[in-house]
């Protein structure tokens, strides 16, 4: 009662969807991802910083030197799922702030100019969009099967360059047979909310 | 066409929300909170380690304890919403995974031992966790004011300990009078995706 969402959007996004870890052969195609990109790129960032950038894995060669890095137990699915992308975040997204921030062009410096702080930065605001783009898969019918287990700086030599960081390899499809593990436990919440 | 979540769902969370920089005098009461952690509680982080926690400031003299941390821009915002959240992560988060992946309890001692490699994983997890909860505030029909800008060290002296890292501060309501700006651009897809 107390959601405006309505039951079936809230089932899609959260209380029906799962990680999968296995998937049919549907494949997921360009249409789909630029309409979960042209959605969940609204989803709010430190001035609108938008750090997060996705290189979709899809020839069967790049999907091999992918799978070299992944850990043991990624190798299988991600060789398998219709569509893996990369997330990362650009540590550079600096230089397109006074274009995304056009009333305020000097965050660039004022608060960006170390590039340590933008790493920091980058990492937090790549995985606030990172959940949009999990929650836009959802949106759009799919499961994903986000995967944190692969080496980094393996997976960064092979696709991407010092300015970008890896964030998290996700498996894209229609969720196949015994995609999920049974749903685990989460937290109460008199155990994640207090109130002063 | 290419998504499956009805576009007036589609409006609330992502294309017609909006950060929102005055509010209301409503309350926001207990049992959205709650509506709004038991939907997003669903959605996924690594090993479930679930690592967000949540302070809602609701007390007036809590609440001025917050705003003197809070940069000059977000002061006055801060001290009107009707509520204000301070977002942290719970750097010891392993001690509950036994109980969160009890089909791989290894996982406390395997993969989150240090807690330099549990800090960075709080933080990219906590921050999918805020962007779901950020989600939730939305599907509740609430606006967010997610802000970074506070002293960081000031907010965790004040309301944290140790173990627990500040992510962001949001704060949420019905919208007020001018409450947005005019929508900053985003990113063109093509600039974000790339295919190998």
């Amino acid at each position: 009662m107390s959601l405006v969402l309505d039951a079936a959007a809230q089932d899609l996004l959260f209380r029906q969807a799962r990680t999968a870890n296995t998937f049919t052969d549907e494949p997921v195609t360009e249409e789909q991802i630029r309409a979960i990109y042209d959605l969940v790129k609204y989803g709010p960032t430190a001035f609108n910083q938008s750090p997060l950038r996705i290189t979709l894995v899809r020839s069967p060669q790049a999907r091999e030197r992918l799978v070299q890095h992944m850990a043991e137990g990624n190798r299988q699915k991600t060789a398998a799922a219709p569509l893996v992308a990369v997330l990362c975040t650009d540590n550079e997204f600096h230089e397109e702030l006074p274009r995304l921030l056009p009333h305020f062009p000097q965050a660039k410096d004022m608060f960006y100019a170390q590039r340590p702080v933008r790493e920091r930065s980058a990492l937090l605001n790549g995985a606030l969009q990172a959940a949009y783009f999990i929650v836009g898969v959802r949106a759009a019918g799919l499961a994903a099967g986000p995967m944190n287990g692969f080496d980094a700086a393996g997976v960064q030599k092979e696709f991407l360059d010092d300015d970008h960081t890896p964030l998290m390899v996700v498996n894209i499809g229609k969720p196949g047979e015994n995609a999920s593990l049974p749903r685990s436990p989460r937290l109460d919440v008199d155990e994640v909310v207090t109130t002063v």
